[in-house]
């Protein structure tokens, strides 16, 4: 739903939500017929909620696609997430909690390594070791340009990110990045007149950057993309009318969170240390994204055993998480991680939306086939969550006389 | 789906299609876990009906909103409730039977107390008895405005409905009402430079209005809102190609029928009233539209055992509508009234879509959770029960060659 159609039906209340991300926890059988890691868990606090809620299974994006990470948590905070995209130079920013300003242009950037001829041999530099980047980085690092502040960081391996910062500074630019070997780096091309500064600046960088590594053979060069500056989207305050805090140990779902205007709270990385996190500010806010990670890590080393075990974990924690008495408790992922693809992938996950007044289907059960029969429906939007958590939180306005 | 579209499709046919819809039917258990209203209601011809038709929950405006009876009706009427918005001028116009003009201006006002220095003490002058506000509307109504007929009306209460009607006047006007206390009315700004002729006249009725109720302390002003004009939207017989009429027995449901050119029956308001409505004018139309209020109203009671005997009664109508042997019945609600909440809710609506040729699924019971598992799905968007039912009255043409 079109977020300025919510914003006009937000009303204030006293009641909470938390959103329970459990990262990738979709999942896939590994031989035909079996079960799914889910499915496999024995998970009795998950499958008391979903007897007692509604569920279904929610689709991030659109059918057939496998969401990254940053539209998937989009969706779930009821951003659609084709519309709001964000630049994969700012996804690399918040990826390594770099502290990105409305003004700043950031691009993700590749060590290569060119030929004689100047061309593309290797678009990754024979994957430098982290350590060998860092130290290019802090290389790179001295180049100046006038006007700006440079920022060059380290991300991993042979991946680095490249930020500009000062005024009037513009992210419509094309790509340096061939995308293929055997072709040059390409210019950084303005997208429109604002851009040419920019451009210009950018295109002064690599040329500089060129002949800094050009002694750091396999990683004599950088390739750019992705160039983008910070999104002017509506807060989630804005739009939603809840003060929301994000509970996530990994960057790249604060930077997420951050984008929408969420406060970020310390905590540990383990489950314990985040349910303490959300206990200690219960009452400073009326929105709480809880985010956890290790079982989409577990999908990704294709390690179904260990996804199991991460599952049940999570669901011991469940009453404690109930005995805060949200009003509102959504549980689900932000796509499914089979162990079986080792990756993210486009199966729609499972969702369980808990409060008093959810009206309750047949489900019993927390698992991909279970929720299938749910009230939600088998292939809701992710993003259609969030009014129905507002609903469910008795936040929204009657619709017309 | 675009009327547009629909349109082009329509053929003719000598069929006949019945929507009776059960005013807030759609319901909650009392208790976590108990039965619905519907659920626990005893009726074996809606049974019967499921049965032998399609069913599912349909969602009248979209997740988690909560549809005032304006949008759940136009959705069932095959109108995008958001994309065709009535304006709540319009709206208190329908609620009262006022008769408005194509070219009426309309807005729904309020008494309200100002305080000595001319600020708003109270939006709703202490909720006046419904006889004060006829006492004073008689008294506004000698107010006499250039070149425009002016209609005052007592709605209920504090509220009242303001009615301009000229030629070249504009329903393009900010609100005076504040919506808060501690500010003074607001000035009837002009959104359009077309609107401000109106805008003038407005100013000069509000002015005088402080005159006229000045001694009337707590009512001693009125506070206008929503001002607007009938819309201009395709009629109900253009797209569809049908013959339609309405069988309601409040004002609101016939209003909302007339925005769309249905032909409004003279009816009393039982259930069998209507029926009589229906038999008398059967051969005379080919689209009913049957409204039945009560269970709504026990509904906002929150009366849960009235609700339940509401539903039953409606029950043992359904075989003497079946025996005027209807190409397709539709029997849902315009939204869902759970006794619990005492109000209009945000739940999917149980619907049963019966004909010679719907293609059946499994669901042999009229109930929320019963009408999950049907064909037409958990969240079937109610705007699309309109091209469905004309399918299966056999006045749509194949698509594309």
């Amino acid at each position: 739903m079109d977020l300025n159609f919510i914003q006009r039906l937000i009303r204030p209340a006293e009641t909470k939500i938390v959103l329970l991300v459990l990262d990738g926890v979709g999942g896939l059988p590994t031989e035909p017929g079996g079960l799914t890691e889910l499915e496999a868990a024995h998970t009795p606090n998950l499958d008391d909620l979903a007897a007692r809620g509604i569920c279904g299974l929610q689709q991030p994006v659109g059918p057939g696609i496998t969401p990254g990470s940053g539209p998937g948590h989009l969706a779930l905070f009821g951003y659609d997430p084709i519309r709001y995209q964000i630049g994969r130079g700012v996804l690399s920013a918040l990826g390594i909690d770099f502290d990105l300003k409305a003004d700043d242009v950031a691009a993700r950037g590749n060590f290569c390594t060119l030929d004689d001829d100047g061309r593309v041999a290797d678009r990754r530099a024979g994957r430098i070791p982290t350590e060998k980047n860092e130290e290019l980085c802090a290389l790179l690092r001295k180049i100046a340009l006038p006007g700006v502040e440079v920022f060059v960081e380290t991300v991993k391996e042979y991946r680095l990110l490249l930020v500009l910062r000062g005024k009037g500074l513009s992210g419509e630019l094309a790509d340096t990045d061939p995308q293929q070997v055997g072709e040059g780096p390409l210019e950084p091309e303005p997208l429109s007149a604002e851009a040419e500064r920019t451009a210009g600046l950018v295109k002064e960088f690599v040329g500089q950057a060129w002949q800094v590594l050009a002694d750091h053979h396999p990683a004599n060069m950088i390739l750019l993309r992705g160039f983008s500056k910070l999104p002017d989207w509506p807060s989630f305050e804005q739009v939603f009318g809840l003060r929301p805090a994000a509970i996530a140990a990994y960057p790249m779902y604060r930077g997420v969170a951050k984008l929408v205007g969420m406060d970020v709270l310390a905590t540990g990385a383990t489950v314990d240390e985040e349910m303490e996190a959300l206990e200690a500010h219960w009452e400073d806010y009326d929105y709480f994204f809880l985010h956890v990670k290790p079982i989409d890590s577990a999908g990704e080393d294709g390690d179904f055993g260990r996804k199991v075990r991460l599952i049940e974990e999570v669901d011991t924690v469940v009453p404690r998480l109930m005995a805060l008495e949200p009003s509102v408790l959504l549980v689900t992922g932000d796509h499914s991680t089979p162990s079986l693809l080792k990756y993210h992938s486009w199966h729609p996950v499972p969702v369980i939306l808990w409060s008093r007044q959810c009206r309750t289907d047949d489900v019993d059960r927390f698992g991909e086939r279970a929720c299938i029969d749910g009230g939600l429906g088998p292939r809701i939007p992710a993003a259609d969550l969030m009014p129905l958590a507002l609903a469910n939180a008795m936040r929204l306005e009657k619709f017309g006389a």
